[in-house]
């Protein structure tokens, strides 16, 4: 195979040992960062990236645990400086409640401070309970402004017989309901050499860009002469730990911003001498409709692979 | 008609019957998904473009029934752990009334939480309303973030003489009160085969993109040999079921993004041999007047068409 | 003068009538919009752009209004079913109060309600707090999120001798400590026929582009024979109501947007065989100072203009 | 040294004097602007920017000031008119008390106000505690909501032998865990003549893009006859004070926003003859590893510099 070379992408060139893929498949990169600095940034951007139910318990979690710290404050100022406990309850419960009354301002008043380090916990709280307010706001709508682009690939990239020759090709559509717009494509191929090395190589697409996004896309690679991919084997991609890297670029209309997503089929994922069956078409009534749970169906054509 | 295609721009070429109008009159597009994910996200969007009526109804809707539900709640704990309740209202409003003070932390204390069931759920409603709160905030900031671009498109597009030979031609303008700049406009005609198959082709503008859009814009497409519409009749339109889509760009100052807007002319919507009424002009004192009233008016035109 | 014409920017080329300037000294144009929808989120964007003092002022009025009119409600329900009003204060104010500490939740509970017509409106009141505060933390953040560009033009462009020939000059600086980057200029002549039409040209910069904008930046035109400037007059340019208009864009680092800005000069505030005095130097310390106050500042020159 | 000279990149050409480096290691222009506005709009970006620790540490005066002073409002007004006052406590102490549980919303009730001027004290403060809670909620969602990009670059520059001839190289990996992609890059340098003009010079660079960020990356200018580096010596960089100015971009994916970095090499910090030790390679289970503590890590070569 005579390959033309691409430049590095970002991802390294010279390499000791065979390693594992590259981009995984939520789209993050396998790589591990040692010496990064851990900030309250980086507890933020946990935050808002978690899932709802999980935020949901931290969150719970987070308020019984203050809430308790204040209670053993409260008790260390002396539970007779609570005016209103209940006899009925530990010491302890009444503080809680009192400080579960003070963190998140309902303040009924029949549970009520007395003295002065009572009173000054209590100025403590309510204040925590403002900025852990406005922190919990912030995390929230964070949540929300942040563009949630989900682009559901076909599990497998296929070469298929394509007007002569073969392709490769994958799909992908919208999970989402938003409105995704001017997309862009970019295809590359990643192969291992003996010595470990890897080299990448731009794959030249039918059709790179697309005005509207609201059904599927095929993504074509016509292998011609001037393909890395030419007169390849299932074989020889194994050999090479071949990764075909894919960078889509779109515009989300609800949030105004250009968002990106990442994919990659490694050579055990990409199947040979089958092609994609139609996931949308015209019904009766003259509506187009899309099916998602097609995107992954295949079908074997009788067209040997050369 | 000799037409020279375009690739297509992700709305599907091949389908089994006749469909309706592909963009419809807000700008969505007219396909159904399928096998799409139900997440919380959609919710949020939901919430974030219904109108501001609906979104109060839902509000109060959920506020109501939260507060029916922990009234319900209280109730199961025995109305005997409210203290201070009145004897003259059933014992639901009277647990729905502390709710309410609970939830929105007023908390007056006059009624207020005896015993740990009560107590605890008085915890769980505290942490819920801070919750809530901070998700309605995120909610209405979210619609507050979101460029709302309101682009009024005049009702029918025009094939009206034009220098010589004709023209295809609509016309535009900012309903809303912000400045938009940078504005560019792409236009595609879409035409059907007998075997339902669509193609699309983009039509050449005179001006194509327009610094400032503080008036009206007139969009013409001059009709000459490379045109798909040259020498082509209204009859003709109507057998290809012929639609005019139309797709605006533009950069919204007040939000500093770029907003993308839709709209569609279908063969029916195409008036011919008349031409546009003047929009804007100076009055006697200098001022310069848009009145967009008038952005749908039109009027015949002597010259036969062609 | 011999021009070559550009095409309409967007400002319209015929009209009926001499007409005010077309761009304002704040950036806005001057052009009336008759017809346009009134909406809440016009209403909004009010608030995000009225000074500071004002929308205290406003939001104060509208504090107070809304507590008077839940104060009416309140006495309507009848001032008997609020307990532990002060005798001393008119049931007015007793009201008043009373729903200023349930509208922000203080809920101290000396005032209560009493009632199911009370609690109803208490329930309502909550509810309003709880929104109207979600709305006004949304304004208030709305106003952070915009970015707040301002640029300060020199209140005259100047056309002096330059390079053997002359130059229309003008120049601009970050009044701002924020940092604006890949700042573009363009730069646009717009003059007025004896039948009222306008043409507008562009003008040629020496440099149309900057990295970086931390000094005054001076925007350079030198006019040479293709200049819709060569060779005219004072008295050319009123005659035919020239305006220079401006149009700066960069990129705010702070908000990660892209701004825009706009400016013009009209005929009689360009001053002529003047330059502009020195805005910033190095001092012996080794600093670089620029001072914004000398921005405005020209001396004449010897030579005669042409 | 003949060089080519580039256009001023808006640092500016004339000085009188020498002056310090242009671009500190933080990124900020070594530049004082006189004459600038001071606003609201700046305190707000003070608060963006600070760190966590003095933001709490602000708030927290803020806090405590803002108590103070209506702790003296009410005891102005009479602290006969706040009921529930504790004999034990120093009247200041229970006002303070007092205004904590107002301006927070808490509202126990124990203490309340009595009177028309206390009551109109607390309407204020109630208000003040309303928008302050929108402002602080403003200002913590600015922090998350702005893009932290922490660029990691290399302490010094180095030229060293390379393809045969030599280059000025330095690296740069992102500390943080976020992903950038499409990384872009533009290095200049700037020299001061004996009369202490400045000149900037564009570095051609061997690659000046990268799709991924998620390694380091070497930048690299190749010094060839046409570099203006070609044939210097340490001893003329330092005569000429030469900076080199590094300016990169990329979109940072958690926020869809393109961000900047600047950085800069004064001639101090360039080394001469060194090579940079390898920061990144596969472990044996496979595993990328980058470790950013030796970013900063060169080794001497055996070469002699010209």
């Amino acid at each position: 195979m005579m390959w033309r070379r691409t430049i590095d992408p970002g991802l390294g060139e010279k390499y000791n040992s065979r390693t594992k893929r590259l981009i995984n498949k939520d789209g993050s990169f396998n790589i591990v960062k040692l010496g990064r600095e851990l900030r309250l940034y980086d507890a933020y951007q946990y935050l808002k990236n978690i899932s709802v139910g999980r935020l949901s318990f931290l969150l719970l979690c987070f308020y019984l645990f203050i809430n308790s710290l204040f209670a053993l404050l409260y008790l260390w100022c002396g539970v007779e400086n609570l005016h209103g406990i209940e006899p009925g309850l530990p010491p302890f419960l009444n503080a809680f409640f009192f400080s579960v009354q003070t963190f998140t301002t309902v303040g009924y008043g029949v549970l009520a401070p007395h003295g002065m380090a009572t009173n000054l916990v209590v100025t403590l709280e309510s204040f925590m309970g403002w900025v852990g307010f406005a922190i919990i706001t912030g995390v929230v709508f964070s949540r929300f402004a942040k563009p949630h682009v989900r682009i559901l690939y076909s599990n497998n990239a296929i070469i298929a017989p394509h007007e002569g020759g073969k392709s490769l090709q994958f799909r992908l559509a919208n999970k989402r309901n938003s409105v995704l717009l001017e997309m862009e494509a970019r295809v590359m191929l990643m192969v291992q050499d003996t010595n470990f090395s890897r080299h990448y190589y731009n794959l030249k697409l039918e059709q790179s860009s697309l005005y509207f996004f609201p059904l599927s896309w095929t993504i074509m690679h016509h292998i011609d002469e001037e393909s890395p991919l030419y007169n390849v084997t299932p074989k020889e991609l194994e050999e090479k730990r071949a990764e075909v890297l894919v960078l889509i670029k779109g515009y989300d209309e609800a949030y105004g911003q250009t968002v990106h997503s990442r994919f990659s089929y490694r050579f055990n994922e990409i199947l040979w001498d089958v092609r994609f069956k139609e996931v949308y078409n015209s019904d009766t009534r003259g509506e187009i409709v899309l099916d998602l749970l097609k995107l992954h169906e295949t079908e074997p054509v009788s067209e040997p692979a050369l």
